[in-house]
């Protein structure tokens, strides 16, 4: 029951854009399961279509399926509207999930505060979020980013933190890496289900943008699951197919002025591979007047110099680098490396084999490259890094943190890196990101030739 | 009913380890699809197991699905044994599939004779097969290799020379793609059904090991077609599980004196992928006092210096090709690029992003890399090459033909490719292979430094 009353407290007592509970501050709650209540656990949205006029909104029940309706209304608003989505339930080795909702809901005004309500009786929670404001050029927005979360005090640092920046975090681009439920003997999913509570108090108020991490893959042969991606795909809906997917690990939304890319490191990206021809398709379709900001995330990063995870993402960098100059993509943003990194505006695409071009050199048309997989989880931080810093890194350093991504206009947009051990807004690392179709101007000072 | 009666002639008429039908030598026989007769088709088997003690043999009923039995004797025995297998049946857009059965035939002696039966009847069918030595250092053994075959006069002309060259190869590897249904209008299965026949004069009587090209893909989201590699699975079996793979695509099996290992250039291969982390168990367990000669197949080269196709294969290549110099893998052998060649012992694995070592260089543990995607599909040939010829190819000529790799003995094979425009048993280019982890000495005098 205390999950209805926390409820309210959000509602009640915190900001807009990122409520946090101060219940949940207690590391307790993630580490110890609870017995199954016959109540509402891990409640979150995502954005259910191309353009944010939809959102796919996820519960888990426990005892009973319930209803699988959303009701929902605009703040301050008397006229109110359902939704009927479904439930499904998997089961992973000794393990039953409760009934996983999802429901989609549409046709939303721009701009707006909504409320929504899960549940039935007593069981009733409600919640809200606020739609982003209509697709276009010089559209704010600010976009939180963290990877590689999972579940420990750090974790808990890391989104409270994140929450309390006063930059305000309107949208959670997630760059992989959720529970670490698979860190745990059996790949423990009980760790899915308390992980979804250790986040609601964000996203059930905000859209958190899925990418799929090595820590989704739970392939466990030894105990007979061999079904890849089965504890994540059967919890984290995506609007895949709205963007011509065919399978939820790579797809893009539009969203303020921003296009998102969405890829999968752990998903075929050969050619002729179905993520490989997607993004290929994809990629021309970006209309930079509409979304003059281009962003890719994918869990392992294409340019580290940790030596943790080192060169793991060359595969592929040579696949895909070449396309992200060529349609100039501003920023890749990446996790699986537990540390935050941030790259010059560097390529490395003029390699034949055998003309041994293969040194990363200054490129104004390349994106700048972000590894902020510091979320703070089981496995720690990744320290080690090769010496010396190679010019391709800007600026790396190994702390816990999360990042946010503020666009201003079509050509200006703020990043900056917030470290646990700082007050919420100190930035350790920051940079004023020129646009790369609109003001192709190169940020940094430190020119490799 | 003519199906019988050309079955009957190769059983009367041809040679051993490769009959031929002089009905098939028409290359009308998969331009013109049949009316759907209930007979027994595609006809072709595949090993069974991880040793060679069982047989997977594969055939499709039209009208009806008949029985899943297959029945099977020992040469110049009279006792019979009998298989149960099972059948399933696909649709793809409008075209609605056979009755596609498979029976697995297991606990056979090695170096064996066996007849076997499949059909009701006056249906039935009888073919035999040729089960391999038992698996040791030492043991002779003759592989075919043939790649991207489709269905044209040239394919027939590639198979046909295949089966008559006096080599005799025992064993198809066959490196992918394979009928070129995807070629015509809304992907037309009944393409699928013709080659399915065509290749049945050597399928059924000697073992193909499959690999997917991408020409196996099958994705048409325009028509509805979501689901990758349908037609290929649901026809070509192939026994992943016996070496714990999880999927069809990547696999391993003992024949002989060899260990095959087949890998998907379609498929995730980055680190932590399903894929990768099998190779990464498989290529450790290899025993090369058991098994000398460590082949590896997958469809799209690593090393090709044809235009068409050029660089395609680098990021595998970069996934794996330490390990293939690792592990001394004797001998690579791709497809996709419609001509042949072959390349020196080279590796490019010392790159470590700042140190421009990017050239592949000589190295004696490193396999030779051969592209055999000449077998003479609707595309036709790839005939545009880079210029000059790079350093790390050894020879390679635009021409249809197929390839013989014959195991000796623990430390020397003998490769021929022999071209369709030649007699079967001329040879157009040829290495005596020295095997790696018994006589690591280089074969070629075509030094790179």
């Amino acid at each position: 029951m205390f999950y209805l009353v926390s409820s309210a407290v959000q509602r009640e007592t915190h900001s807009l854009s990122c409520p946090s509970s101060p219940f949940f501050l207690s590391t307790l709650i993630y580490f110890v399961p609870l017995p199954r209540l016959q109540v509402l656990l891990c409640v979150h949205i995502t954005q259910g279509d191309s353009v944010g006029q939809a959102v796919i909104v996820s519960w888990v029940t426990q005892d009973e399926p319930g209803l699988s309706t959303v009701i929902y209304w605009i703040d301050n608003s008397t006229e109110k509207y359902s939704a009927e989505g479904n439930y499904l339930t998997y089961s992973y080795y000794n393990y039953s999930s409760g009934f996983i909702h999802q429901c989609t809901i549409d046709n939303l005004e721009y701009n707006t505060k909504y409320y929504y309500e899960v549940g039935i009786g007593n069981t009733t929670r409600q919640f809200w979020f606020v739609t982003p404001p209509p697709v276009g050029p010089d559209v704010p927005y600010t976009f939180g980013l963290i990877g590689d979360l999972g579940q420990t005090s750090h974790s808990n640092s890391t989104l409270t933190h994140y929450q309390m920046n006063p930059m305000n975090g309107q949208t959670m681009l997630y760059v992989g890496d959720l529970s670490y439920a698979d860190d745990y003997p059996f790949h423990d999913n009980v760790r899915w289900d308390t992980w979804g509570r250790f986040i609601e108090k964000s996203t059930a108020y905000q859209p958190w943008i899925w990418t799929a991490g090595n820590h989704e893959i739970d392939l466990a042969p030894e105990i007979g699951e061999n079904e890849a991606f089965k504890p994540y795909t059967s919890r984290f809906y995506v609007p895949y197919k709205s963007s011509n997917s065919i399978q939820p690990f790579w797809y893009s939304i539009k969203r303020a002025s921003a296009y998102i890319i969405v890829l999968s490191s752990y998903s075929a990206f050969g050619a002729y591979s179905s993520q490989y021809t997607w993004l290929q398709q994809e990629l021309p379709e970006v209309n930079r007047t509409e979304t003059p900001w281009l962003i890719v995330l994918m869990h392992s990063p294409l340019y580290n110099s940790y030596a943790g995870g080192y060169m793991e993402g060359e595969p592929m960098r040579v696949a895909f680098e070449a396309w992200f100059v060529q349609y100039k993509v501003d920023v890749v943003f990446s996790g699986h490396i537990h540390a935050y990194e941030r790259s010059e505006r560097i390529s490395n695409i003029a390699y034949n084999i055998t003309n041994a071009l293969c040194t990363p050199v200054t490129n104004p048309n390349a994106p700048v490259y972000i590894t902020i997989g510091d979320g703070g989880n089981i496995e720690g931080l990744t320290t080690e890094m090769t010496e010396p810093q190679p010019q391709y890194s800007a600026f790396r350093e190994a702390s816990y943190g999360h990042g946010i991504f503020a666009i201003k206009n079509r050509t200006k947009a703020y990043f900056s890196w917030h470290r646990n051990q700082d007050g919420y807004a100190v930035e350790a690392d920051s940079l004023w990101f020129n646009n790369r179709y609109w003001y192709p101007v190169n940020e940094s000072s430190n020119v490799i030739t």
